[in-house]
């Protein structure tokens, strides 16, 4: 009974059914669903009972993609896994996939030894790993077959950022072909780098410096160009693939055509995308540093797509890029020049709360929210069905959320370790309530309750959307 | 504890998960789930224990295209209400949605009374109905506010049959308007009749009259026209739609186009296209005949197109167009001139089956297996979610499935009133074991235990996947 | 030497050649072209030279779209034969196919006879006829043949003006097959009529009975469909197909997706849907009712379609759809009801002009103008080369142009039988100088020097775009 | 009259026109066309009479991919320009647009100035140059600007071939956004020649070395993904684009696709690609070395594709890619690896003959055949009207082609200076009779009667299909 917790009245939302049911929650693992009220659900009793009536109580969010600490043009970005996953909690998501990084010239081993130590003992939610792939070579793929039996199982490269991380397309031929064999996941930053480049400099030489055209020279064309030509490598090496952080009308069309012809092919976009634009970019005076991200904000119009894009399945996944970077000292280190702007946005603790919003404003039912918050990340990275659903056996990864509560999105409140918040003043309806990792209370009723190191490490298995 | 069962040790798989799971049912619902061997678990008990180790524990299939009892072409398909309902419990199908039909210049309320006659105190398993809306008038389009109410959300329209079920564009968009005002879901059975019967007539003028010319003539582009024509009528009138008995991947593409711009479109394909061709209705001798349907069998060519939209979720629904006619004295009426040969196949019972043998086969998963023969079904037709899952507060409407199982389709074994199988011989690995009708076992270690009148009639509400 | 005329030193133009030509024309025909200044052209001598220095000349244009003296509405469209060809002079147009019509219940050659009588004897330029077929059946198709062999070698029907002209698909299709075995060409006025009229219906039991309405009932949609339709049935027919006055994006687009796939599928659009918009249908009072015409006027942002669909040649005619009603007494019989204003607009005489300006504005190159306008109409219904060319062995239909003459197009000036412009007050760039019809001078630096009857009936060749 | 010529009595046949008409030629430029058997025709007289009846007398044809004397792979295309235009006339081509290659680290006045030489005093016919960038940078791009004023109106830049001729998407870019500027037109190789070398490094490793496997390693996909990579980039650049010696039918998809947007998007197949496939390469012993060139020969399914890009205007011009390397010693260079085989196909000699077959067979029309082998090259690359056309003015650049001819294509018969036809036994319909130069008979009823140095440069106006 003392390892018992009980939560009772509220209405449990998954990806696939809304129920008004109990749930028993016993040694860290949901146990048990009962109808409320039923003569079952009435016999049960735990040690702790948390009343959920007029709540939902949904799975755990799954952010499955998130940068705390990466270095990044001369500097780190500013959570840490400590400050990056409490502020997770705080936001409804109790499980996070960061990306280690292979350095040119180095072991995959060694980076992703790193990120194991960056975020051991640290974390106050579970968390996994991918590896960004920027030295493909005979070395690196044989490292690849070890990394997917340890749980490391997807794989991300670049077709942006020539002379960091980008892979030509010989490079990202062979990774696939090998992720064909090993059941690995390639995830595809889809730009086309080698020409933005080229932009960039023009833009440069000719004094357009300001924030905005990091938007401008980053074009439309360019990432729809890219999400096509990774499409036709995977075709080529008979390799499924996962394109992240989608923000272009045009690339969501090249998903859609390669769906529509059965290919594996899947697509990630991110609140940023669906919530803000050009629009911010262009903010005056240095403002707009501070929606600096790549890909990059586009012209509203865009908007429309990505949530069609998410009701049709087109796009399967909202994650963050959460990749937080000061507006003082570090997001200024691009002033007069924008290419110098460290990219990425905070989100990590934002994810959920603005997605209910959605459901709220009706552009995605709430089945569909659990569904790209929580399961299809979850099964898309081989966590499932320990993580994100609420099923008998799966991690009591339980998020209690007030649908009708009113609160206001900024800086002042917000939990992430970053001098700004991207949605300053913006109004959700809904809020995370309490949180449970593993059967802990790690949120109770807005306070923090959990711990750094509380969370662990979660080796993965593969795709589950592939057999 | 009397009405208590509890099914133990079980794969209980729904459209969104799969999990070991005891399922306890109460008074004809499910009332809890549990981990198996979870301390809560082991604490049940329950009048009857199935023990389910093993085998599946699945949600009773939901067929939404049945025809028992239909008059057509001067005879009525073979099986009533009672034997067909037994078959389709036979076959681990728990709910039917049959059509009520309309005549011409007379009511709806008359047609529906009349189809409620036929099934009350007949029925093994629950049912609903559709209506055909044979003559859409002033009248009629007021009496289909009525229905939605009364739980009759869906109506059929044919652009096909001309001078029998036919409407004309005109009376479709009238009745699709209405739809988009009450709610209700328009489904077409979408062939270009008119064009079609032109192609009948010079074939029989040219002494084409096997049964295999009905493939011919109803031509793969006319089915593809009216499933375009049907679509533009429905954005012309803001209304949803749901294609019946779609068998050409040129109609696939049609609904795949449609569902990129988001717009609420939905298609039902049948196990008559995904197992059998053209090559059955050429068949020697007059054998082709028990293959007659409409749409038609089409070249093997076909069927992969409309696997992959099963996958891709361009196609969303299987059902059986279930409507049998015996091949002596019924299918005989044709001899000589296939357009007087009854449309029709029986296959109630083999739905389930024979997509299990897609997932052994690789075309699908298990969960989707689920999902399109149970769950979404279910919510298309408004019955989630007490029909089409596994979750508390659900019917207790429940497959013991045995994966391992192997068994022949043969007239010889079926139960459906028909003097012939579609897919005789055919070998499948998987077989219905036990099934349960809101808690009531029906079908128990393959013996038939329910009884006529246990099934009733269930309201709908309407379509779950609007807003 | 008295049956020569010499045009000297203006730019010859044609759909493929551009070139500083003297062109000689002897007995009504064009005997020869010389470069100018060439040893050759130098020795050449004619009963009358014109100068053509600083202007184009042009082969005659080519209008296969008119409606002289049509019953239309219980009135007559107000330009007769004599009236309307003498305005096709002026405008630089030297042959026009006008349309005979079937009555519903008569024979072909009935109607043929009376349009061969209208006709005869009154026309200032050369004609040939195109029959609208309002009652397909066996006789009809039968008479089809005679007429092709006639020189009648196209047929109109209709999807649109149920109780009227309409046609169904089955009608339809007989007629497409009889055409793939005869050599005919059907030409599709293609609107889904049914659909329209409930819509018609509706908007007038509703009090929206202004001319805009005509424009908002028939939907670009229900145009698009009918496209679609019709090329459908053409590939079941297995028969060519030429869609008449195209209007919308959607149904360029059905036909750019035929055309793409090598189907011999064809379209016209005309000048007042590149140059008029619902804007027009929408001006004040009843002045809209000048504007109704059908397929109707669409929004402006439909032009860009059409102009990149004649430059793509998804598009290969501009014809004019010349129906002119006059305002008083004829429009004006739709006064509160939009549906009871006759269809139709003046054109006749602006289409060259019109085009001309689209060179000037860009839209499409100066052969581009001739090929659309002259050429394509000519071998598109079987009067190339005889029409639509300057080469050696065509008629003598000569247009000499003046590409910088200024003119304001206005009822005060033009010469058709109507009393309003389509395009009042519109100024152009350019203007017919001189004309010749197989050799007569029937416009003499802009005045009529040509006389009613020198216009023949010339029978033609099947379309010059198939095998 | 010393310097006229008159073929009388054959069928003139150009892109836009056929017409039984007399030609006059003065002073090497076609001075006037009349009427076979008009007045004016017959007071013609001429110091030679060519008798063309029951001939076609044909613009000669302009072959705008040649590669005479090609350094690749060590060693040198076997025809010199003194051989392969002796041939080209032989053939009934009488110009040839052959390109001079920048060396990298060179400047293009370098190689251009070599091509001049290496063609200078040695062609029997025209010729003009493109030419290939290998290298593109600041001082590249700006020696473009002074080609374009001087003649040399195109550039080639390659997609495949790293490490020789390969551009990367940056220097691309800005080579287009140049030529956006000057006007000069960018013709790409379009091949993702990177990921093919991952695949032909992988072939060789596995010991798939055989001549077949080159066309394994070149990819259908990896030339369609190059095709769509290159239109996005001139779309980024707002520039057109040419494609060359496209094969694949889903690069003539991306073709059509950008056609239909109304983009300036252009494509050229080659005779290898309508009459020759994968068959050919993996003909037994080393024999497929003969059919070895890039882009690869495809599966025959892809012709049908081809076949109805030429139909459908989605290609434009069928040029040669001549480059022939003798099987002794050149081919054989890549016994055991088909790495080293010399990448090219003789073939200027046979174009005119094998599409006159693709107008026997019913692939295209007569005027088609001459619009994509004479008109539209002429006028893609601003050599109209002096080249390419039969008119007042142009060039005496004309063939008498006798339809009615037969032959066998082997290396017994032909004029190349290559030890073997690629078409070898391949019985044609139609043969080249007389060839006039500028007026000048080159061959003269199957003598050659030209000289090397008759043929002199012409430099080139810009692309005239921009406007």
């Amino acid at each position: 009974m003392s390892n018992r917790t009980l939560i009772r009245g509220g209405l449990v939302v998954t990806a696939a059914d809304e129920m008004h049911a109990d749930v028993l929650v016993e040694d860290g693992r949901i146990a048990a669903l009962a109808a409320h009220n039923s003569p079952v659900a009435q016999t049960w009793t735990a040690a702790r009972t948390i009343d959920a009536t007029n709540k939902y109580v949904l799975p755990g969010g799954v952010d499955v993609h998130t940068h705390m600490e990466l270095p990044f043009g001369g500097t780190f970005a500013s959570d840490t896994f400590e400050t990056g996953t409490r502020a997770a909690a705080w936001g409804g998501t109790t499980t996070i996939i960061d990306f280690a990084v292979q350095s040119v010239g180095r072991a995959l081993r060694e980076g992703l030894d790193a990120w194991y130590a960056k975020a051991d003992g640290n974390c106050a939610i579970d968390y996994g790993f991918h590896m960004i792939l920027s030295d493909v070579n005979e070395q690196s793929l044989k490292e690849m077959d070890l990394l997917v039996e340890e749980g490391v199982t997807s794989f991300k490269l670049f077709m942006a950022y020539p002379g960091v991380f980008y892979s030509d397309d010989g490079r990202i031929l062979r990774a696939m072909q090998r992720s064909a064999v090993n059941g690995g996941l390639i995830m595809m930053h889809a730009e086309n780098g080698i020409a933005i480049d080229v932009l960039v400099e023009q833009a440069l030489a000719e004094g357009r410096t300001d924030p905005r055209y990091h938007g401008e020279v980053r074009k439309v064309l360019l990432e729809a160009e890219a999400t096509h030509r990774a499409i036709q490598l995977a075709r080529v090496a008979g390799a499924p693939l996962y394109v992240v952080h989608v923000s272009a009308e045009e690339a969501v069309a090249e998903l859609a055509t390669a769906r529509d012809k059965g290919l594996p092919v899947f697509g990630e976009t991110c609140p940023q995308y669906l919530f803000l634009s050009t629009d911010n970019l262009a903010e005056p005076g240095f403002e707009g540093a501070k929606y600096v991200c790549s890909t990059p904000l586009r012209p509203r119009e865009h908007q429309a797509a990505l949530w069609r894009g998410l009701r049709t399945n087109d796009l399967q996944v909202v994650s963050t890029d959460h990749c937080p970077f000061c507006f003082t000292g570090q997001k200024e280190l691009g002033r007069g020049d924008f290419s110098k702007i460290p990219n990425g946005l905070p989100g990590v603790e934002n994810r959920m709360d603005l997605l209910h919003q959605a459901v709220v404003d009706g552009h995605i039912s709430r089945r569909r929210w659990i569904e790209i918050a929580c399961a299809t990340p979850a099964r898309m990275f081989g966590l499932y069905p320990k993580k994100g659903t609420i099923a008998p056996g799966a991690d009591a990864d339980i998020v209690i959320y007030d649908p009708h509560a009113e609160q206001t999105l900024s800086v002042q409140t917000q939990h992430m370790n970053v001098d700004y918040s991207a949605y300053e003043g913006r109004r959700i309806t809904g809020q995370v309530e309490t949180v449970l990792s593993r059967g802990e209370v790690v949120i109770d009723a807005r306070t923090f309750t959990g711990r750094a190191g509380h969370g662990v490490y979660t080796p993965r298995s593969t795709c589950q959307y592939l057999n």
